[in-house]
């Protein structure tokens, strides 16, 4: 069954494809407890207010919060390997390793290891930013060659990926 | 029939989608006389030649235009229930609003209640705003989250809902 | 057989769009050397290595390159009817006649009729540009309608559309 595997959520900002990811993994966990790895940090007012949603609705649902937001690989590791898992999201895990100066592709060869790990359903949400102008500045398009490669070898990796437009899901590989 | 429902019809900008649009409403509509929304106010040339455009690709057809680029919930319902509408486009009545400094929830549930009255086929065309990297500035980012949540908002409401590239469309809800 | 037609592969910056297109053409050629144009010119060192990468991922593969930054319609006409080709990409090519100040219409028109012309299958790569924020500039903007104009052309035209999402292929048009 595609929901004991891997599943990637893709979409852009505001798509609601935290809310898709939550539901997929709820209904694959099938009542097992799942832990939620949030990887966003709080910079500013803005930042905060937005994690606060994020978590906000995932209250009284009994969801597990662990904060992972560079170090993605060894939490995974530590989990107890039948926990269902909910990344939320690579996107900004990747941000925070490219202003960390880290080497990108160990990164993400690592997250791909411990992802293929996992016995349980894991579902990792992920931005897709490849869809509007050139960006002026070099670094916001070496940040954007990056947020592609890494989606492109997770997919590879998945057994679903889903894209997520206004609130719904499309099946890119396997089913919904 | 989800053809005499609400179709929410998203698309990125040049994508084609006020084309699909008119397409399906005029389907739906089966001979009734079509009322066009238009939401856009021209600030410049560019603007009213691109309005315009899309007023020339409606030549001949026999629309009823209206004006409506903030008091869209008041237009719709003060037509007849059973004229099928047409509005183009959501994303510039929401930047609108954006720059009257309205609040934006109220407006987006005016809305949504406005359109939920109706009985006779309405489409509404949006733009699909948040596949790009993240905006330098924090008014494109409101306006962007702001764009996101009407979609879902809208999508949740709708019967129908279609995602259109290079002119073609794909359902995302419903069926063509 | 769709195959033997006119396939539009569109997708976003990094999203393997190139790579699919490569295999849809394999496919179609049947065994048939195929040629592959580039479009793209180098600028700057950055420039340099996409291009780099892109022709490494064709080695050994016995393809015949050319380029044409400019001249795409005289260089699909004066190859062989018979020869399967690839055109990567046309939205680079776009920005090179954009930044030449030449009649885009026109420019398009003419692409449009070469492709017509061809027997053997042809796949060309599109970006997909208009799903962020409205840019800032002007150029920006007229790039980006531009774009999706001519998209919408040759969409109308192929017979097949592919979108790319991290890679992964989903029919707009035709079957994969």
């Amino acid at each position: 069954m595609s929901d004991d595997g891997f599943t990637l959520v893709l979409g852009g900002a505001r798509s609601g494809k935290s809310a898709v990811a939550e539901r997929l993994l709820r209904h694959s966990a099938a009542g097992r407890a799942p832990t939620y790895i949030a990887t966003a940090e709080a910079w500013d007012d803005e930042m905060r207010a937005r994690i606060k949603d994020h978590q906000t609705a995932r209250d009284g649902q009994g969801w597990h919060t662990l904060e992972a937001p560079l170090d993605l690989a060894t939490t995974l590791g530590a989990l107890p390997a039948d926990t269902p898992v909910l990344i939320d999201c690579l996107t900004l895990w990747l941000t925070n390793h490219l202003l960390a100066e880290s080497d990108l592709t160990d990164q993400s060869r690592a997250l791909g290891a411990a992802i293929a790990a996992r016995t349980a359903p894991i579902v990792a949400v992920a931005n897709e930013v490849g869809l509007g102008i050139v960006p002026d500045n070099a670094l916001a398009r070496r940040f954007r060659d990056a947020a592609g490669r890494l989606n492109q070898d997770l997919a590879a990796q998945a057994t679903r990926v889903v894209f997520v437009a206004a609130g719904l899901p499309i099946a890119l590989k396997g089913t919904l």
